[in-house]
């Protein structure tokens, strides 16, 4: 997608170093950051300077490729074994982070040509995979709708495109007159910041709304359907995703509103009978307790907007149960969320 | 409650002075915030110096009996009518401003002795059934009892006591173990804010959860009960209350969490036969885009949080049908959430 004119993907290599945008910064600044080593990638997905569950398995796939490139010949074996640990250590509910880990230190024990090779083709693939998903969601979108999504899992979540703005972007291309309303998403605010700043660059029209706020909106009618992204999918079609995605599933079954989730084949993990096997990462008190955002004068400030002295909780993902999904979108077409279309759907894979 | 070892009400009246915590600035600053005439204490109440239903209630009754004392022999009747709409124009959701301008307004139309007698009288009743309310809330709790809030309807957002909070308060003086999961509640986070500094203050332990969690939180069983107070109550049983109320009902029902309102008789309005009939105050975007909170040398700053350039909405109240509703903790006890019910207990009153 485009910034300022020119067409950036989130997250790309060139000769062994790893470009990312700096997603901490968004939407205040729009910086690239350079991840010279693994072990510098590995801690800019720690960090969440690439955050979203594709751009994660993009950069997870750069890592692991970067280990091999780093490694040395006579430790060739122990080196990218240790390293493929690390970075699977870095966050643990993004099922493509370990997918990408997976295929490319599979091609590193061929070589380290090989290694380079598939981390490309990882990048490649959620490209193509993101702007099917687009197409595929387009025709659930009708003229006028007015759409809500949850975090964010548009393009900066990914390489390209993303998941569930994808078919917002299709459907604005094609001429459809739609609107988003996009869920703030505490406690990262990652809807107010980047879902925001993106559907600002595509000129599509939009507002922040609080998460809170979903009910109220639901029950007015205000809302024709909902999508949002996967972190990981288990095989009987639960799905994990950023924290307030089961409120908001719960809420479009209670008003009757199509709740559909966007997602590559990739991000199922077959191994994952059910959510109930996913892992839910619990981050720091901090993210909730403080805020980062810009002053009057432009300049970057973190405050803290609790009461001082009290703690948090910060889980960072909920588990839906596939009962209240209407449909996966993938690049294969729409899926039911069940282990029997999910089996039948990864055969195609 | 007291602070800091000293015993205050959210807002009190000495020789026509009005007194009021200045609850903008908490938790991070304790301040009283004096109001000389009538159209300051709208001010305070408009701007959110003073904010809660009770706390509303009792200023907007004493700035009726200020109006009465500034008014003028020739002119008292004119100018205290025109500040009776003055006074009930700084909010419009709030039952208790209606019900409690138009009860001073009436003794005003005797005397201004008889407002000023009249306004305090409020005051003390909306202590009255604040205690009492946390005695009958009380005995639905048992010791070990994990109970979820949003919002603040504590201390602060009445005169005294509260009335979510007033039985957590009796329950915990009188010897039982509970844990309170304290909704954030954005945009303002008078959940985060307000009901943590009080909690702590009582030492009563707890955690802020963003208000995106609540479905994770009920889905493992974290939760034995809920209650939160009310803004306006229909006759029906319908109750308005803050913005994320109704989200939170619908998530009880869905895991059978036992979902309480309280709220004083008082906040029942006769005249609303449904949620329908209930005004929603939609606030300025500023409050969503914007955050204040402490930078790191306590200094208390703005900043954005938004994407630059975004809009947002702001729906300060939600209605959540009575169906939703497993009881409202009044101060003659509980009652079902129905139009039988409510017109019963009414008629106690």
């Amino acid at each position: 997608m485009k910034v300022k004119g020119k067409e950036y993907r989130t997250v790309w290599m060139e000769r062994c170093v790893v470009y990312l945008i700096e997603q901490n910064l968004l939407p205040f600044e729009f910086r690239i950051f350079q991840a010279k080593t693994y072990k510098e990638t590995c801690e800019a997905i720690r960090t969440m300077i690439v955050r979203g569950a594709g751009a994660i398995g993009a950069a997870a796939g750069y890592a692991m490729a970067q280990a091999a490139n780093e490694a040395k010949q006579e430790t060739y074996n122990e080196f990218i074994s240790s390293a493929k640990t690390e970075i699977e250590n870095t966050r643990p509910t993004a099922q493509n982070l370990f997918y990408a880990v997976e295929r490319v230190y599979q091609a590193a024990c061929i070589s380290k040509e090989r290694a380079l090779i598939e981390a490309e083709k990882i990048a490649d693939e959620d490209v193509a995979a993101s702007r099917t998903i687009g197409e595929k969601g387009n025709e659930l979108i009708k003229d006028g709708y007015n759409i809500l999504t949850h975090c964010n899992a548009g393009w900066l979540a990914f390489v390209d495109y993303g998941t569930a703005l994808s078919p917002v972007y299709t459907a604005n291309r094609s001429g459809k007159n739609i609107f988003v309303y996009v869920d703030e998403t505490r406690p990262r605010g990652q809807g107010a910041r980047l879902t925001a700043w993106e559907l600002k660059n595509e000129n599509i029209p939009h507002v922040i709304v609080p998460d809170n706020a979903g009910a109220f909106l639901m029950s007015q009618k205000k809302i024709n359907m909902i999508i949002v992204g996967a972190d990981r999918i288990a095989r009987n079609g639960d799905v994990a995703n950023k924290i307030g995605t089961f409120e908001k599933a719960v809420l479009a079954k209670e008003f009757n509103v199509p709740f559909y989730v966007a997602a590559p084949l990739s991000t199922i993990d077959m191994n994952c009978l059910t959510g109930n096997d996913i892992p839910i990462e619990h981050r720091n008190e901090n993210e909730v307790l403080y805020q980062t955002g810009i002053d009057k004068n432009g300049k970057l400030r973190e405050i803290l907007v609790c009461s001082p002295g009290s703690g948090a909780l910060n889980p960072a993902f909920d588990i839906t149960p596939a009962k209240y999904i209407s449909g996966i979108i993938t690049e294969k077409g729409i899926i039911t969320a069940s282990e029997k279309n999910i089996i039948s759907f990864k055969a195609k894979e």
